[in-house]
């Protein structure tokens, strides 16, 4: 029950998301930090409560009402509102003055990934990649402006990278978003040339349209991308697409490293071979798939 | 904004879940089909947005206005202002009549995930153990009555299985939901027992509380859980426990395989101690990463 007070009340939004610092976790504010106007159709109490559960993250898998409240940009009194009615339907629990989230709020990004057939496919694929290369294998789709991981075989040591599935990074800057954004529809793409704004993320990270637009191109006739510690100092990754049996470019798959690897021209030539031969076995199967009715089984 | 003519509409749930068949999608309703009464504090246009995200599954991930107001259990005018809603905000997209989901709502559940020290430790790991063990191997944590997918690794084969990490599954029927069931708190264990409903999914399916206890003895007996075909024909399952470095039991993992295999002696035999020798590898990585910073990096 949202009260026309709380319905009236100044929202600030807090930008806490480490990975998409242009995305904000509370609700829309304008410029100049007042409520954007949305039309009567919009439900203002599900972005509130989207924005809680979004409250929670790698960093804060615990907070207090005061934490939620401060992160989504609510007051106490609404904080608790939403809270109270996730704890009801499971998705947060309540360990004194700490909450965190349920396992059940996978069950949301699962309708989606559920619907997938690519990550599924590819998994075998990338986890033979990994054991090759001795490297992590991702793969991604673009939403907007960012690249999302939808399936990953992380490198077999014993180090904490804070990526999963689910986690954004800003396409410009990652070598999967270029490969994305280069087989991107043409009128699309030059819209997101437009507005995008390029952030220098190291002092390596190309930050003018005109030098992103030139290793775009470079992607399509090199059919990979490349990217030298722009996201991160010391972190080099080299990706593919993967197509559907209609040769539409649907994923992007990738291998990272570390400089201490070797030379960039040694990455190259050592990954993508590599992943041209797992983007290829994944589209062979797809093509089988194309054919096949999907069979059920259950652990 | 919900409008009072809709907060006070009869909600019937459709029941779709496969997997998690005593659960529904739609908002809650009593046995007589009425709304149940919640108090003060409860936001029920989060609750209708939440179920509006969870109508697209598996096997509905395109559907129309009208199938989402039947499946969340809503009005076509209720379902269009969510639809709106989640559309402005980035999580479903419309192309022409068919609404579908976009890979954002993986943010949902990635807060969760990413909080999780476990599975990215156990995926190498568990690689290791599907490869030595041609099989599937699966990392679940308890929610209530269910087990849900934390981590998985699917055998190198053409074969859509229909489960990927958010996956739930009935506790009572899969050997994972009985080794996290049997290390569970008495008194919880108590009241589960008491209230829980055991549906026959096959005809193996152990539906009497008595041998239910009787399977949860044997767990701490053995220190294993087979399960042989209960959940699903031809699906037999090992799972043994994951602990903390203090003793907790905080996961349980499992190898699953189909009945041509051999013969249920043979595969305990096999792979009681692979799973053993995974769980004991994650365990030893869990104390070396209690006494260590989590170091960052990106892909």
């Amino acid at each position: 029950m949202v009260t026309s007070r709380t319905r009236r009340s100044i929202l600030v939004a807090v930008d806490v998301a480490i990975c998409d610092p242009t995305r904000s976790v509370g609700v829309t504010v304008d410029d100049a930090g007042g409520e954007v106007q949305r039309n009567a159709e919009f439900v203002q109490s599900l972005e509130r409560g989207l924005a809680v559960i979004r409250a929670f993250d790698a960093d804060d898998h615990s907070l207090t009402l005061s934490d939620v409240a401060h992160k989504a940009g609510l007051t106490r009194a609404a904080a608790r509102r939403f809270l109270h009615t996730l704890a009801e339907l499971g998705y947060v629990r309540n360990d004194g003055r700490q909450f965190s989230l349920n396992p059940r709020v996978l069950e949301l990004g699962y309708a989606y990934l559920s619907g997938l057939i690519v990550p599924e496919l590819a998994m075998g694929h990338m986890e033979e990649l990994a054991s090759r290369t001795h490297e992590s294998a991702s793969l991604s789709v673009l939403d907007e402006e960012m690249v999302v991981y939808v399936a990953r075989v992380p490198a077999k040591r014993i180090m904490t990278v804070q990526i999963s599935v689910g986690t954004r990074l800003p396409a410009y800057a990652t070598s999967m978003g270029r490969v994305l954004l280069a087989h991107s529809p043409k009128d699309w793409l030059d819209g997101y040339l437009a507005r995008v704004a390029l952030r220098p993320h190291t002092r390596y990270t190309v930050t003018t349209r005109q030098r992103l637009a030139t290793a775009l191109d470079a992607v399509h006739r090199n059919g990979y991308a490349f990217v030298d510690q722009e996201l991160e100092e010391g972190l080099r990754s080299v990706a593919v697409p993967v197509r559907s049996p209609s040769g539409t470019v649907i994923a992007a798959m990738n291998c990272s490293t570390h400089v201490s690897r070797g030379s960039a021209e040694k990455i190259v030539a050592e990954f993508v071979p590599e992943l041209r031969r797992t983007a290829e076995a994944i589209e062979a199967d797809l093509k089988v798939k194309d054919r096949k009715r999907p069979a059920s089984a259950a652990g």
